[in-house]
């Protein structure tokens, strides 16, 4: 120990940090580890000055929420869950860094992790989800904090690098932060000029703090974030006390820090130091300890956090004892949301249609679900990316969740999709039993696709509404129009895909996407623009089994014609003509691939009999996929080709979307 | 004529275009036309004083490019084209605003109306395309003028409105746009202060200038846009004169401008004005001419660009007459880049490989076909979002694309992925015959999927290079191991996927991407970050009929087995093993889908016989889609979850890529 003593304990745990990942980065001899040297000091006084945690009991409500937004650093997250005690990260694990099983994957994962609050390495979701990590912790004070009884009151801290900065999902989330004034979001941006390609003065010269201050947020510089630890806690200080706007810290830091060869390059962002190298390290650090040895110094100090944080978690348990006697009722709704439970019946708002009742565009249905649902289920907040009254996601019994009025529902995202994707998944994650949706235009569904597929991976249970969703949208054209959409979120693992047929399908929907949202499984509604009529044979249960009958004939059909959505209302009329013909028509409707996959053989096979393999599916996208359903005998009514600008109906027919073309194709495989 | 002598000549003509919006916009009654009232002065000044364009020669090359960001105003554009007289845009097609097969779709469509630049509507892209296409000016200017003779000199002017300011993709390209100083991109951004939720107050309070002069651009205000024609010409004309910055001229206008009841709201935004406001509209402002009826004045004084661009025209074809005797050799490879001819026998760089060469990832043989490419093809320009050294997509024959080093041709975008496929637009669609290359990991397609999408609906001739293309890449784990992507990019139409097996196939696909690019199709490759053996029967030509035989046997085949990139060896492997145990055994490597479908009837008999119904498809990646060729009697081995951490090797044998997993799977086919 004679050398360790030479250091400080500040610099015991801080090198404790940046070995713990040296030597297991080395150990993996993996890829793109992001060695956090220039970090490690902001981390360590962020984690053991200012973050209220308990390792002992990392899902604790009033946490504050860490989120390494430059999630290829992971292992500067590991190294602190190890030290400060995490259960979930031994020593071990971060011996197993990066292998098959640990829990130490190769960006944090908060569904492998427990500790880890979201899903981070894309980079920009990080900061984004932050931003809606925020905007829960506000929502849900504005909800229930009383005058006397603070029960929500926690900050979220971010730590991103450039190439988070360079992201456009980050400006989003962030001019939306700085519009919204989320005070308790603060952001460590970890300056180190270098990206992956070299030094950022090849491709990012702008001013970011500038670019800030320009969002509204209140920007910080930390001149020397390698060693002035005190000029760090200062800056974090000072950040808390500016409670009505978010704060970016800017601290200059030097990438591979202490690294006499490699410090200040690309080389240490992208490779492992190497045994020369890491000798070398050792040695201008002082470190002279054995591989994943931490001095028992620092190790006892960091452990504090254990104490520290029961005796947080103590104080709260405390005030939330006195909050349930206070506020019974509020607690009860507390409790209940925290839990992920439903109210019993809940489901029972959703309504039912007959055929006699109005025709309406399943968004206007959707509309209705929202509302209806929004009564029963506080804790359903959201709104779109700027098409409010085209998606319909007005929440009628609440106002606009605004800088000041937090306890409002109805969130306006501005033309943001990308920022609103990440931002719902935050708001998922943050563990308050919150079930965000966000709303767009299916086609932009593009510009939003890592947050859709991450609100998969990552277990977030959102809500996506998606209107206008096929070339019947008409005019605005192939820009607009989707064809591949539906296919191609069909793609994504883990993620439900819903098309309702009419009124009734729409409320089985939103069934199936509440009762997911509380399984922390996302789904994404496809609805249409135009009205649809109502059919005498949907359901709420034919929907929550992803495909059903709604038309069926005595004995074995000799077609059966599978529509989704907007197409199954054509299908019925289909079928009309063709039994008057003689023929024995079922028409399926299948509003989920992904639910229907899920049933057993023996409903499969009653709804899609092996024995019948003329299957005629007819839906206003692309083909992909559906031999799976129709067989190699079937044939899909499909547009394989980009859409046009005209009147939806126009495009509908010049597609091939009319009942003599269905009716033609399902003569065509009768034979 | 009475009223109209009351009007300036100015008025005359911005009251024409708003009308000619007005009345077309009327005549669809559809949805979001976006009435550009406020935005006329700005587009009248800029085409009238300033744009050096022929209406009647709409691709003459130096012609100066105009963008229209928000595409949902495509009237104003459609307007200014008929009153300056472009052949493309009649009275008659402006009748038939929206309507199925006129050259007036409901957003810009460069492919549908000659004189359109690019395809704008998805809000962003505009203003990035714009950035592209400076990149290109800059670029072919600095490569061929000389001294004494400028060939190439153009600025690029774009009008963006709030929603494309709110996009993640403006904020990267600008930030770009700036570090590059491309002096000539001037953007009017309409500040009309209302989206369609209504006032921007509501959700985007930034200080867009500010932000602006953060990313370096120079920053003008015209405070009354509405009627202060000579400070927009002022601020034009200041904005020409800074040349080393571009410029960005916040426009400040009222939206619906003249419009009593609905000026200023976003009641003119998303809908017609509808006949009593129009009424009252055309008496506020004073236009008493009948719907589509353009007074005199106006139009012969708009229609005199014709005059004025075809001595600009005129002037120019004298300099390129001077040039071409001065510098034959440089007038002739300009005179081929922009007719999109390629040199004879370009392809005979690309390398054919034997299976004693060296197994190297597809990756890297991608850097060794770019740099061959390179070397033959001047045109080709490009690079990474920052992953340059991962994708291996450095041109050692050229310098860093930078301020004052614009004739080289090694792009660094940045981690900017969106605003990277919106340049490469940009840059394709410039009428340069430049071949633009956009690389990232083939997961973070998903940040750029609709500018790959608009690439495909544009025929914008890019190639995408997408590495790193499986689970196969270990240790970055799931948010970085592409499991759906290469499915959810073969559901775009219009766009080829390739990926190749091994070295030959590589070459292949670059001779495909290429001839693809000249004829303003865009090509996505799907690379390996692993090491991929050669194989004995791949082929350059078997690439371009997308599927073929890599090994056959005699008569008709028991099983096929199809696999694509990495996969193809293993299906090699798996085949001698099943042929050694009497198995008639082919295996048809399919790099591509769309070329593979493109090929005669014939062609796809003699690949897969409708006879052999027993076919397994080897894909590491989702297995929809693959019915289509494995028929339902077949089967696919694949992966159907999210990947997982850990290295490469070890994730494919958990997935099943093993070769016993592959012979049993075929051997469960075979009975």
């Amino acid at each position: 120990m004679a050398v360790a003593t030479t250091q400080s304990l500040e610099e015991l745990c801080i090198n404790s940090i940046r070995f713990l990942a040296i030597d297991a980065v080395e150990k993996a001899k993996s890829g793109h580890p992001g060695l956090p040297m220039g970090a490690a000091p902001m981390a360590f006084v962020l984690w053991d000055q200012f973050m209220r945690f308990n390792p002992k009991s990392p899902t604790w409500y009033n946490r504050d929420r860490f989120v390494l937004s430059a999630g290829h650093g992971c292992m500067l997250q590991y190294a602190l869950m190890y030290l400060t005690g995490y259960d979930s990260v031994t020593l071990d694990e971060i011996k197993s860094f990066r292998q098959w099983g640990s829990k130490t994957p190769g960006h944090p994962e908060n569904f492998e992790t427990p500790g880890v609050e979201v899903t981070t390495g894309p980079l920009g979701q990080g900061i984004a989800n932050g931003v809606g990590l925020a905007i829960a912790e506000a929502h849900m004070a504005a909800k229930f904090n009383k005058p006397d009884l603070t029960l929500v009151d926690h900050y979220t801290y971010v730590i991103l690098g450039d190439g988070c900065n360079m992201e456009g999902v980050s400006g989003e989330a962030c001019s939306l932060a700085g519009h919204l004034g989320l005070g308790k979001l603060i952001a460590l941006y970890d300056d180190n000029h270098i990206s992956i390609d070299g030094s950022t003065d090849i491709a990012f010269t702008e001013d970011v703090s500038k670019r800030f201050e320009a969002y509204g947020w209140h920007v910080l510089h930390v001149e020397n974030g390698n060693t002035d630890l005190a000029a760090i806690a200062k800056a974090i200080e000072t950040a808390k006390s500016v409670t009505d706007k978010p704060t970016m810290i800017k601290v200059t830091t030097t990438i591979g820090y202490g690294s006499p060869n490699k410090q200040n390059t690309a080389g240490v962002h992208g490779a492992a130091l190497g045994d020369a190298e890491i000798k070398l390290t050792r040695e201008n650090l002082g470190w002279h300890y054995d591989p994943f040895v931490i001095p028992d110094d620092a190790l006892s100090h960091m452990r504090k956090a254990i104490e520290r944080g029961s005796s947080l978690e103590a104080e709260w348990n405390e005030t939330w004892a006195q909050y349930k006697t206070k506020f019974p009722e509020d607690a009860a709704l507390f409790e209940r949301m925290v839990s992920g439970k439903l109210p019993e019946g809940w489901e029972k708002v959703l309504p039912i249609y007959k055929p006699e009742d109005k025709a309406l565009a399943s968004r206007k249905h959707s509309e209705i679900c929202l509302n209806k649902i929004a009564e029963e289920l506080p804790e359903l907040i959201g709104g779109s990316a700027d098409l409010t009254h085209s998606n319909l996601t007005e929440l009628e019994c609440s106002g606009n969740f605004q800088k000041g009025q937090y306890e409002n529902r109805n969130i306006h995202f501005g033309v943001r999709e990308h920022g609103m994707g990440a931002i719902c998944n935050g708001i998922a994650l943050h563990g308050s039993g919150l079930i965000p949706y966000g709303a767009t235009f299916l086609i932009f569904t593009d510009y939003m696709r890592n947050p859709i597929r991450l609100s998969a991976l990552s277990q977030a249970g959102v809500v996506w509404v998606m209107t206008h969703d096929s070339v019947a949208l008409g005019e605005d054209g192939p820009t607009h129009q989707p064809v591949e959409i539906i296919a191609s979120l069909r793609a994504i693992p883990q993620l439900t895909v819903l098309r309702p047929a009419d009124g009734t399908e729409t409320s089985g929907a939103y069934k199936v996407a509440i009762e997911h949202a509380k399984q922390h499984r996302p789904t994404l509604l496809a609805l249409s623009r135009q009205n649809l009529p109502n059919l005498a044979g949907s359901s709420i249960e034919g929907v929550e089994k992803g495909a059903y009958s709604v038309i069926d004939c005595d004995g074995t059909p000799d077609v059966i014609l599978i529509g989704t959505g907007s197409e199954v209302g054509l299908c019925v009329q289909a079928a009309e003509k063709l039994t008057a013909e003689g023929h024995k028509v079922r028409v399926v409707s299948m509003p989920s691939w992904e639910l229907f996959d899920a049933q057993d053989a023996a409903y499969k096979e009653s709804v899609l009999p092996k024995a019948v393999t003329k299957r005629l599916a007819v839906e206003a996208g692309i083909s992909m996929g559906w031999c799976k359903y129709t067989t190699s005998d079937g044939d899909v009514v499909a547009i394989d080709r980009f859409g046009a600008s005209a009147p939806g109906g126009t495009c509908m027919e010049k597609f091939g979307f009319t009942v003599d073309n269905v009716v033609a194709k399902a003569k065509a495989l009768l034979g």
